[in-house]
């Protein structure tokens, strides 16, 4: 990492996901000290929260750099312990900037009762649109869910085994944990959050309703 | 469209929407990208939002002039993909000088569950009495759902058969996309979102509790 | 009335309701232009909101004087629909200073659901200490539920013949209409609000779940 | 209690509960004047908050030092009358120096549906990992239920038996009243607090939704 060319990047990125965390969670969806964020600096590096903070109110000093294997580079501070999972869709997707980790209850109950069914299914929803590359309601959008471990080599693992059966992912739900979505940048990414918490929200209700 | 009669009446109509606009986020009436909003300028013309913008979040930059037949008057912007269905309510209703498009989850379960019934019927409340022309709780309001689709002659001409067929209209849902709804003026149009939001609340209460 | 000695009491009442609704509208109360609030400014006298204003957004000139008979005094401006449930509760209960009218989603949904019932029964639930003169948990609360109707003199009659049968009564439900409360004072009746509205809300949670 | 010692100790300690009250009542976990916070002073004091406060609503005057045995100190005010149950959790953990007692929709509804089974157990949720002293989703955490009573010391005899039989707790919630939880510092304690709301509220999602 060359720090004339990355000094600058860090600090802007820093900002930014601090500005996000400060969004995120006056929406309610990184309670306790869930959650964790990031964002692409160059090819080998990424900004990531450090462990443990409130994601609500983060300050620059919450943001660290680490390699694509997870290495923290010029600081003492640990990062996430997902951070696989993050550079698991840096690695994975070349248009991804911005990886957001969230834990909403709405994601969390979603998440364990469409367990079983391995995925939820969204078709019908016009705000289907606000996820990249789609232009109608009528295609179906899959969001897959995958059992929660505290190993994140296996939660990798299934991950890349759902890549490799089903080609591209917008996002994942992680059993009793969360989504995992990103973007091509950072507001591009807090849509997708802001649309699958609320195209979850409404299957649930209509699961109620119905 | 005569400059010198319109430059303060857009201004004016630009301020109106953004705030319109930033009460209406504020509430979570507009998730993402979803929403638009609009206001007569004189007989041949609207103020409406331009396409894909953040409506909890706009400035009067996001604000632009459009014809009757939804073509951009003085700029290169691109108006709101659903500009046909504010001309159409302008059309139709002499009293209507403002047209709100709302995208809650509420409405949007809501468009869902009553869309084989293809309408809402509200009776018995006495909010009622805040759509325009109501003195009683027990007069009915439908508030009719249309099928979804992304052509948008076919969604005005559905919204033109119903008028034909049964007369007045206080707005309509669009199955899995939300609300329009309208009045004599911004103050008006936002009363009825913030009732049609209310009532459509209390019938899926009732649904879930019955 | 004597000028005199009411200028002042006048003004600080104006001044109490309107932080009042400033407080009830950020709470989801007063939804569009319903709900009414009142405190007695002396013996013949009560400070009223004006007709259909916006209850969470009011200013002192929102605010009137009418006599117990719902008259205006001292303005052309026209006092609340429903005054004469004010001045009921005035005339009845010498202790009562302050009353309040609201008409959130969760009133509107009980009234509707309890109707039948005639009230809604609360027991079994700690803050029912938070209701003036109860002191246990143990105790049982009933709130009872009126049939809506356009007439006030009806209305008032229905709440006149329930004080006749039963004695006391802490507020009342209005069928798809809201909630009538009041206190010694301001803050109790704010007190009594907040506690209704939540017994209401964990009785329909109950009932969903049970 | 040595006032040279304390001074300090109890002014910061007052201000940490009134922002915890804030934080707190803006969340809607203190409804009315109910709820009760308390930081641990010396080995023989606590602050707490005096009775029938709005606990969202704080200032240092709501504060105020008592004994291991409930009785006021240097203050003619009365401490909750719930204090007993703070100073049972001071003698009997030593590690704990903050005390929290809120009271949501949420905790109320759960704590009347869970009476019966007398717990609440949480499994599967990666939040569980907030409670101090966990670290994996697949522990379980129960969270008794206790059956209220406006004794005291007969609540306080009921915690005790459930330690003496079950050995380590992290909270309870008392039926139709409320949660207890608690923290090293005013911190952790904020975040248990947090963690058990969340759980409580996905287990009453699940419930529903099953």
């Amino acid at each position: 990492m060359n720090d004339a060319s990355s000094a600058i990047p860090f600090a802007a990125c820093a900002a930014t996901i601090v500005a996000a965390g400060r969004r995120l969670g006056a929406q309610g969806l990184t309670p306790a000290t869930s959650s964790n964020f990031s964002m692409r600096l160059d090819p080998g590096h990424i900004a990531i929260t450090v462990s443990g903070r409130d994601k609500g109110a983060l300050t620059a000093a919450d943001i660290m750099v680490a390699d694509m294997h997870g290495q923290p580079v010029g600081t003492a501070a640990r990062p996430s312990a997902e951070t696989a999972l993050h550079t698991q869709v840096y690695a994975r997707f070349a248009g991804a900037n911005a990886v957001l980790h969230t834990h909403s209850r709405t994601q969390t109950v979603a998440s364990r009762l469409y367990a079983p069914a391995g995925k939820v299914r969204f078709q019908g929803y016009e705000l289907q649109k606000a996820i990249a590359g789609h232009t109608s309601h009528d295609q179906a959008i899959d969001l897959p869910v995958f059992a929660n471990t505290q190993s994140m080599p296996e939660l990798a693992a299934r991950v890349d085994a759902w890549l490799t059966a089903n080609g591209h992912l917008y996002g994942y739900l992680i059993e009793g944990h969360g989504l995992y979505t990103w973007g091509g940048d950072m507001a591009e990414a807090e849509r997708h959050v802001e649309t699958f918490e609320f195209l979850l929200g409404c299957e649930l209700d209509l699961r109620r309703l119905r």
